[in-house]
């Protein structure tokens, strides 16, 4: 290299020049569309509870403080809600900054991780970044394979497998039962972690419990789904308290921005909010699901706030992709293989759906 | 350990459970204390621009919305306005994050930085977090040595240097052509880590020029000093394009929050709103001055929105900060010898300095 300044860590000169998504208005900037139905980030088109907002409103004179490093307020509200002590729970400035946090609490250099081939690239991006190396599994049936992730992680020796419930992108997702069956298969010295983003969507029997006992999982959580405040950067994690002073060791202690800390507190208090947005989103699912079918096309069942629409080939899918782009309609298409067949869309307000769903038709006719 | 999930990375098992600092609210809760005077963490009590509470209350609709994980609006902002490149430009959560991304970047495990021995503890903290070994060189009359910090660099052979200008805790600072010699001195494999959190608040020969040819000086800045918002958690990095690069590898890319770019984006704009603070600071400088010398004690010459107040003794220091605190008056010692002789105490608006003068006096007298 030129200058001998420009030396980096081993790690990070191994990487290559990826990210994990680029953002639709980076999207826009390089190809000149505006969108108009930003559908793809599996952002809440519902906002956020008016009292977030109100209590939001009202805290604007006090951002020349520092947030509390230890969000206590918010710890020991969750920490009611779920019936477990503060000492458990961990916040962050969302789920990604937490999937950091994790990888690099819990490898070293070279070590191994399984996941789903297509789970949430943020995961393995972080991964990467700790210089961990991923095994990946692939789906079965539009599903991820539990059988295939414990043996993997059981055979590679694998230190986390990452599973998403509800799982992002497809949606799909696994009762308690099927998890806490997952869970004894893993080795003991392999963590679960357990990406719980869209858990407010999903029915009740999807939820793992929390066992505080059992140092073997991690569940992450955030506000930026049901709660709408994807914008605003703040997740948490529940987990054995030793890990939990394991991530006080090395994060970011006052990371987290006081005006998200006084917007999630007043979010979580809203519970009948977040009941009509789950509703809401419930209804827009299967508005989704009988427009795929009219399409002859298949949506996964989803429990989440997106559905994945099975086109049945990738490149009908990235065609379709396209032409909504083209029309300012903002979606995604996961990654790779057989999952790029599938449009991921957001379940948005009742005008939005109405108007991706004649968009879609159109595009789809034309096609 | 107990459980062979518990295996921690061997860097995060070696690192001693420590935070750079405990957060006001948790003193308070451990004390029992109400704070009246919160002049302890250098927040501005002059707030931020009212153009950009403005645009934050206009924007509060839009944080279901991630932000644009490029913040480029308010890159090219900062760009136009230094006559620089955006791609020499990166925006994080505060400088905490970006020493975190340096330390990150530069180091392997094992490697050696040179800092002053009581300098900011939060890069001390991501230094060893990161696995890094940090050689501490004492502050000289008050300055950060820089002959001794070349020296230690070039005889330990750091990758980094850290150098606050103007620096924290003690408010002093170096004249650009100082620090051009300074840079002359490093080895050529040596980064000068320049945190410039307070230069606002510093005269214009202070200010070290950009070359966006010398791959050798990165500078952090922010938004939570001059600009009133600690609470947002927005700083930014000029750096050479490669190092910018280099961060792009590993960063958490949606971590800035929407509405921290919305306001950031907006106090840049308002740059009499700054000038007026920096006005305000320095007179509020001048009091602490002149009281410190009635009291017997000598205050830093400060070119930051704080001064650290010499009172000549470490334990009348403490006894000071303690009756201070059982008053509900917050302010800071810094951790080492010699400088924990020093009060480190925000310039607050002109009615808290003088309560805080009024208390001090009083203290004193008791004492």
């Amino acid at each position: 290299m030129a200058d001998q300044s420009l030396l980096f860590s081993r790690i990070v000169t191994d990487l290559p020049e990826t990210v994990p998504f680029v953002p639709p208005e980076e999207l826009e900037r390089k190809t000149g569309v505006k969108i108009r139905l930003r559908l793809g980030a599996n952002e809440s088109s519902f906002g956020m509870s008016p009292l977030a907002r109100e209590a939001m409103a009202n805290s604007l004179g006090e951002n020349h403080l520092y947030g509390d490093a230890l969000s206590f307020d918010l710890k020991e509200e969750l920490a009611a809600r779920h019936g477990i002590g503060k000492e458990m729970i961990t916040v962050a400035g969302g789920i990604d900054e937490l999937l950091g946090w994790i990888a690099r609490v819990f490898l070293n250099p070279g070590e191994p991780v399984t996941a789903s081939l297509g789970s949430y690239p943020t995961f393995h991006y972080h991964v990467a970044g700790f210089g961990g190396r991923l095994h990946q599994v692939p789906y079965r049936k539009g599903k991820n394979d539990l059988d295939a992730l414990a043996d993997t992680a059981r055979h590679t020796g694998s230190r986390i497998v990452y599973l998403a419930n509800p799982d992002n992108p497809t949606g799909t997702w696994f009762t308690a039962d099927e998890l806490k069956e997952f869970r004894r298969q893993l080795p003991a010295d392999c963590l679960l972690l357990l990406d719980e983003a869209y858990i407010e969507f999903a029915p009740e029997k999807a939820h793992f419990p929390v066992d505080p006992a059992d140092p073997g999982v991690i569940r992450t959580r955030t506000f930026s789904k049901a709660h709408g405040m994807a914008g605003l950067r703040v997740g948490y994690a529940f987990a054995h308290r030793e890990i939990i002073t394991a991530f006080d060791k090395i994060r970011n202690h006052f990371g987290v921005s006081r005006i998200a800390q006084t917007g999630a507190l007043a979010a979580l208090k809203d519970e009948g909010f977040v009941r009509q947005v789950v509703r809401e989103v419930a209804a827009g699912r299967r508005e989704y699901e009988a427009v795929a079918k009219t399409l002859g096309f298949t949506a996964y069942p989803s429990a989440t706030n997106f559905v994945a629409i099975d086109t049945g080939d990738a490149n009908r899918a990235a065609a379709i992709r396209e032409a909504l782009w083209q029309r300012g309609v903002f979606i995604r298409i996961p990654g790779v293989a057989p999952l790029n067949r599938c449009l991921r869309v957001s379940v948005g307000t009742p005008a939005e759906r109405q108007e991706f769903v004649r968009i879609l038709r159109e595009v789809v006719q034309e096609l």
